[in-house]
């Protein structure tokens, strides 16, 4: 099999957030993220392999730094918007980095939990590195981009207690966690943003143990994110 | 103040492992890094501000995507090798992700954990993403590469227990856990090494929650060594 230029063209525009918006397509690559495509409910529209295109083929389309056996190109799907009114779901306030989303997306999976909303100013979910780092878990967690101000005001009507992080908040050792919540992670560098910070009714911390209080101000949003994920889940 | 271009030349050789390894010095970017690294006892040979030298300049040296108002250029630091005999230390088996690296470092500083021991194979320390991973956690968090067969050894002979995590593992939620102990982590594609996996005398693991049992195979490294970590500290 030989890809034309114009295919390859094609594909490396996937690169590019306003191509992957455009077509309505992403990448994916690697043997296992491709069958987990596959596998999935996601429409797959093509695969390329190594070892029918070739490694220098491969080497052109891929996205990563370096070449992967497979890739595929997968077509965005629109996810059901109803918002959940039981369980675990986890909000992501104006999270901007790519790895971050995509490891909070993978650890929500491990958790159980099915729904994650993004505010619509998050990085975009189809980025080839948000995707990679989800490893998978992108295509059997529901994201949903949502305005949250609506979603978490409609979930607290519906009996869905909000949680957010706060450096003052009630150890989150010690809080009577909920079975059911929104658990809302905003960025390292500001936090929860006002207006989302107001609908919180749950304000919990992760203590830190540093010697001497000269430790870092804060942890990795996907670190605190899985932490307080294990609480919610360890005390139940 | 202009750079000569013997200077820049300088500094962005510290973009390679040889360069960095041949000097003895490494480069550190941003504001507050670069402040961190100054109020620490690591010897800071050169600061180059952008307000100083130019954006231009700046674009020239930086090892980011995008430029940074900062950026200095510190002298690695000899650690004291002494193993400890008490509280909780870090072992990385085989992790070659620098972003994974940097981040443990920064968790394992904000749990109170002030050595982390590597196995030669571990990704290099100071390569420039580990570094502003560990956001500054570098510089007061003692970092010892080692053999992790001979100090595993030595560390049990002295009394502390070795705490590792497998996929048959116990449950880190019902799992008693010690005070003092050495906690091994291990690459997510291969898991702890078989030479330390016979060392842990402790195994745990952190359940899944996933619906169905489709869930994710793994946990991303550092996503589970905070969660490890938590645990540890939160039973005590």
């Amino acid at each position: 099999m030989t890809l034309s230029a114009r295919e390859i063209k094609d594909i490396r525009a996937l690169g590019q957030k306003k191509f992957r918006q455009e077509r309505g397509l992403f990448t994916v690559e690697g043997t296992k993220l491709v069958e987990e495509a596959l596998q999935s409910d996601f429409e797959v529209t093509a695969v390329y392999r190594s070892q029918e295109i070739g490694e220098a083929a491969m080497q052109r389309i891929t996205q990563q730094t370096s070449p992967t056996p497979a890739l595929a190109v997968v077509k965005m799907k629109q996810q059901d918007a109803t918002l959940p009114s039981s369980g675990l779901v986890l909000a992501l306030d104006s999270l901007r980095n790519p790895g971050n989303v995509g490891t909070i997306i993978r650890l929500a999976e491990w958790f159980g939990i099915d729904t994650v909303l993004l505010s619509p100013d998050c990085v975009e979910l189809y980025n080839p590195k948000t995707v990679q780092a989800t490893m998978g878990s992108i295509f059997r967690v529901r994201c949903i981009y949502t305005p949250l101000t609506e979603a978490l005001e409609s979930m607290r009507a519906s009996g869905m207690p909000v949680y957010g992080t706060f450096l003052d908040g009630e150890s989150i050792y010690d809080a009577q966690l909920p079975k059911d919540a929104v658990i809302v992670m905003g960025s390292e560098a500001d936090g929860i943003t006002p207006p989302i910070a107001r609908l919180c009714n749950g304000r919990i911390s992760i203590p830190s143990f540093a010697a001497g209080g000269r430790g870092p101000e804060s942890l990795n949003v996907a670190i605190a994110a899985a932490i307080t994920c294990s609480e919610f889940r360890r005390t139940r």
